[in-house]
């Protein structure tokens, strides 16, 4: 099989509680630094409520447009977990209750406890695979490109680790960072805009931070091309170098 | 000036070194949090790469149908900021050098050092409004339903304190979290299910926490009715005292 040189993702985060600030959320960050490590590109994210048009919406964007998309959010028991229907329908596909996951909730669920709202738990689109959750049992799934997790951060990272190992990855990013310290952007925008515009296969960021009122800067030089960002890294030390001394 | 019911909002996050897993965003859960205290709903949030078609699109997409677009990222002196572009292009309106915000950075910059690249943090659609950055100076601007924001967290919170008093709002969100602890959420699932059901002008949802492999559950119910949010957090309350007993 040959590698794509890139393989792209969208992140689909499902819920009322990020919107209303009540959760912050922490899988974006963590999926974004999960697949750029092993060769995904996250390519765009959205946040959406509890709301099926929403989830439908812009599930059916994402999927056409990028090799996965990932979400997250919405698959517990509650009336309010509705990502499982959303999938269904933005697929047309019909959603049975799986008793492959039925199996996985009662290795901890007792049978007579196995209630309607549990049960939901188990609905899966006809023909997904599922997706291990060794915290809680209850399982994501994986439907054409479209892979489900929870929302649950301990388990989100349990079902993006099991599913890794079967994701078609691209060329890794490496991404090198240098320190730029106290030196201003405004001071080396223009040799920085230089060194871009002459190497378009990379991507080249400068991220300032502010401590104590203070600004602390980073040039970041990131690419497929390894011996590539070595060369342009060189350049961008030597430029901080220079104007630090001057 | 009678006040809406309801004021929506979108969230439109720049840059790469979010999708890169690199900058973990903290501007999403803050902004959420603060809009949802002042009466502003925030309904969807995007985070998109620095490409400038990327960005037109998502804000052509958001600025229709949301009473507010919030941008953060992408407006320092930098190649890669490229925010105040793609906004001019997605109003179809000209960028200028504002000499408001040229003034501005002269308060903390020396007219030689006043470089080119220093220069772009001046360039502004035509007709927008200036949004102060007590920062570092370089000031973020409101056009039309738009308003573009520094990516740096305490200048992108210090720019939605700027803004927030001329901001339209809605009724406030009324939202009261009830601790359910370790009663498991397949116990309530139903009874909260018909709670939802019969109060359909509320949201109420149900947020598992795991600590230490254990579920830690908490109900939020939220709305704009204070009366009725009391009612049926009471409602909810008394369930969930009884299932605990029982």
């Amino acid at each position: 099989m040959t590698q794509k040189q890139s393989v792209t993702a969208a992140l689909l985060v499902i819920g009322d509680e990020i919107l209303s600030g009540r959760t912050k959320d922490q899988n974006i960050g963590f999926t974004a630094e999960f697949l750029t490590k092993i060769g995904i590109d996250l390519a765009e994210v959205r946040v959406v409520p509890d709301i099926q048009k929403e989830i439908v919406a812009a599930l059916n964007a994402l999927r056409v447009r990028y090799d996965y998309v990932f979400t997250t959010g919405g698959i517990g028991p509650t009336h309010d977990d509705i990502t499982a229907d959303a999938v269904a329908a933005a697929l047309g596909l019909e959603l049975i209750e799986d008793p492959r996951a039925i199996a996985l909730l009662l290795e901890i669920i007792k049978p007579e406890n196995l209630n309607e709202a549990r049960r939901r738990m188990a609905r899966i689109p006809r023909g997904a695979d599922l997706i291990e959750n060794p915290i809680s049992k209850a399982p994501g799934f994986w439907i054409q490109n479209v892979i489900v997790m929870a929302g649950v951060p301990s388990i989100m990272q349990a079902m993006l680790n099991a599913v890794a190992p079967k994701l078609s990855t691209g060329a890794p990013m490496i991404a090198e960072t240098i320190v730029a310290g106290n030196v201003p952007e405004g001071t080396y925008a223009a040799d920085l805009a230089r060194l871009a515009s002459d190497h378009s296969q990379l991507s080249i960021g400068s991220y300032p931070h502010v401590v104590d009122g203070k600004f602390h800067n980073q040039i970041v030089v990131r690419g497929k091309d390894a011996e590539l960002v070595g060369q342009v890294v060189e350049k961008v030390r030597a430029m901080i170098t220079r104007l630090s001394a001057g």
